[in-house]
């Protein structure tokens, strides 16, 4: 079967970001399709030289929870993703690294966001500054060893996808996968 | 610091599945946070007898390319995930498996989604029956060894993040992490 692109008939504002799509499918059925039109974002996986993980807890208001997670954010506007990597590692948990390395890039969610997600490694990592936080965020950072994240994350402590997925790029990158 | 949950003072249906929850946040600040309600996900990593992983490539709205993913859907009402995990796997792939368990469980985006998404791993999966595909879908399968698409994963080439996950749980469970 070759695979075809949905046609849009129409596409409106819902709020914000959030438009919504009336598309057309290939088999000429029309549906509705709420889109999240959001810039690009960025995780990073810090390990300070005794590779020790440098993670965050916050509130995430979609699951109503506060959870462990890897530092990120959004791309600002003029920024590149490594650029928007180190200021995010240096804003939410006041760490920093002079051997940050993309290693991977994912959509959030293929089917309903439009951006992308850049996973980033960041070596060598040292607290060098107060943290600075955004007026919406409360953040705690805990440092925790790689092999304990490892474990963690394989037991469904790491909550977010976009985050288990930067695990992977650097467990790829770092060689452990046998 | 204590981090603290925000407050809801109003949460009104923008369209279908999606909420504006107006928050006020620990510091006092108000803000508007669109919040998708969706039951919950399924993924499934099928690996054959000889370990090659059964994809599929589908057109994906929200960055509007067809692309190369796991089978996955969403779980019915009065149905497992589990069984949600057989019923996709069927039904986009006529693939099948008597070991089928479940690996891990992520939120697809704790910021902005309330639901959750488990991972599943399908072993000896054998092709038993013609897909059953929904109104909505249009899907071709594809075999990759499983060290091919590990791979390819490592490379960019399974822009889910959600299956990237799942890959990271099936290297956990499969001891494939050093």
């Amino acid at each position: 079967m070759i695979i075809k692109p949905w046609k849009i008939l129409s596409s409106t504002c819902l709020q914000g970001n959030i438009r919504l799509d009336r598309c057309q499918l290939p088999s000429g059925l029309c549906i509705e399709k709420p889109i999240l039109e959001y810039g690009n974002w960025v995780t990073v996986l810090a390990l300070t030289e005794n590779m020790e993980g440098v993670l965050i807890h916050q509130y995430r208001h979609g699951i109503q929870k506060i959870i462990l997670e890897l530092p990120g954010g959004m791309v600002d506007e003029g920024e590149s993703p490594s650029e928007a990597a180190r200021r995010e590692l240096l804003e939410e948990t006041g760490y920093h690294s002079e051997r940050i390395v993309q290693i991977g890039c994912v959509s959030p969610n293929p089917d309903n966001h439009t951006n992308l997600i850049y996973s980033f490694l960041a070596l060598d990592a040292k607290m060098v500054a107060a943290q600075r936080l955004d007026a919406t965020e409360e953040i705690n950072v805990v440092l925790k060893p790689l092999d304990d994240l490892i474990a963690l994350a394989g037991s469904g402590g790491l909550l977010q996808s976009m985050q288990v997925s930067t695990l992977f790029f650097a467990l790829v990158y770092l060689k452990r996968i046998a």
